[in-house]
């Protein structure tokens, strides 16, 4: 990662995070609730989701306050599935990023319920937006709705669920893997572009930016899990090899994954040339994924 | 019941249902996960939330197809809230209305999903419903996500869940009956005052009119439990008892919960009279639950 980009992602993170806290400070909300909505929101990661929000908006000179509670929004439903992902009846996991899952601390019934308060606690959020007006937000409620639902992420995870046990092809993979996480990385973008009032070809070129990177960021994933570093990562090496898990790495091998990653940023900083934009900070983050070591 | 308001209710609950089977029609779900989330919103009930919102425009001279985007939404929280409730983390029951419960039939993890899609694609189909202005919408989505999330129905399950093993007193078990069922009796009333464009005064009597039954809705299912036909209700008697759950019968003795029952259908008539709609069919649903047997 360069420096400039680093600082960027890093001033934008903290930024963003610190908004977190005061989410439910007004609201009548049970304590213990509360508390487990915001230990898995707390939790961290790199808020890649929101950045991307923030640096579209960047592209178009717009000011990235006008994003934040979309991306406020959007971070809770990426947590909340998360939280119930990692539940027992799902993937049984008790760790993540190095601290132990949301049904482990609290119990599976509040987490369950954790994970339901922050999908519909996103949603609220953003219709009570007062820096846009109506009919944007309501454009990205539905926006939202279809990417994090039945159409999309929800459905990928369904797909994800009946794929466990079976061995994919490359094409079904990557079609569980764009409804599953891609959907969640095209959101930010694709939202940004309607905030910042983009042109159709525009927001066309972005979306395919998006889509690039977001096979991008899982192909990096899935090379991660077996060459990364523990510690960084939070999760032990070797758990989707051990898991039997269909990733890129186990269809195609390291080498040839390692090569579609690069075709993938290629293509994405393709998308952006059209726009101008590929030395922008959205040109800098696809190359980032190139590399990325966490 | 008299034989009127059966009527109204039998019709309008026989054209809501039709209108389920399309939910998903033009929309690319998996199919699994679109059985699950059909099969239970198809396990129908009452239809009472609905019905509220109906007969609550109907007094407003408004016609019923300007709610019926809104209705099926709500319908769609209320089903995906018994599904994740009903999970083996939650209440683990196997029955709802006579039928096996939905992970009973799909699996857990498919259980967990179809709640999840359901509840995001409620935000979705009333962000899209082009019967209601943007305004309205965006003022809907956030009373919807207020009644529904951690302020609301979320946060009044976690209450219960904390709730289970303690022997409450009579107001906190309003307190979390309010929360817990009576936000989502509350909606479609609210909802329908604002869709009617009805004043502030006017919208004030609906929500205690709304508030009452919804307590005398909760009274009256307790009463049900131990005195109810066994048939008609599609679960076993004395089930509460047997749990021993915290009811207004084992807090307060069968009389005296009587007696509750019908204080609050007086108040929610009382609050209608201000409005001159007694002789509606919102008084005709308080004087039904007065007497209900299923």
């Amino acid at each position: 990662m360069t420096e400039l980009l680093r600082d960027y992602m890093d001033e934008k993170k903290e930024w963003f995070e610190s908004k977190i806290p005061k989410l439910f400070q007004n609201a009548p909300v049970t304590p213990k609730l509360e508390q487990a909505m915001l230990y898995s929101l707390e939790a961290g990661g790199k808020r890649i989701r929101p950045i991307l929000l923030f640096a579209t908006l960047q592209a178009f000179d717009q000011k990235e306050e006008i994003g934040l509670t979309t991306a406020l929004g959007l971070e809770m439903i990426h947590t909340y599935s998360l939280i119930h992902d990692d539940l027992p009846a799902m993937d049984d996991d008790d760790l993540r990023r190095g601290k132990p899952t949301n049904h482990c601390v609290f119990g599976e019934g509040t987490a369950i319920l954790a994970g339901d308060g922050l999908l519909t606690a996103a949603f609220q959020i953003i219709a009570d937006d007062q820096a846009l007006d109506t009919d944007t937000r309501i454009r990205l409620i539905s926006l939202l709705a279809r990417a994090a639902g039945p159409e999309g992420m929800v459905g990928g995870q369904q797909d994800d669920l009946e794929a466990e046990a079976k061995r994919l092809d490359l094409e079904d993979l990557i079609s569980i893997h764009k409804r599953k996480t891609g959907e969640l990385i095209r959101f930010p973008i694709e939202a940004a572009a309607l905030i910042a009032k983009a042109t159709e070809s525009e927001t066309e070129a972005l979306v395919h930016y998006s889509e690039h990177i977001g096979l991008a960021f899982q192909i990096g994933d899935d090379i991660l899990d077996i060459s990364g570093d523990e510690k960084a990562l939070g999760k032990p090496i070797g758990s989707d090899l051990a898991n039997h898990k269909n990733t890129y790495v186990s269809l195609l091998g390291l080498t040839d994954a390692r090569e579609k990653l690069a075709q993938e940023v290629e293509k994405s900083l393709h998308s952006l040339k059209k726009l101008g934009f590929e030395n922008k900070r959205l040109g800098d983050i696809a190359r980032y994924l190139l590399n990325r070591t966490y």
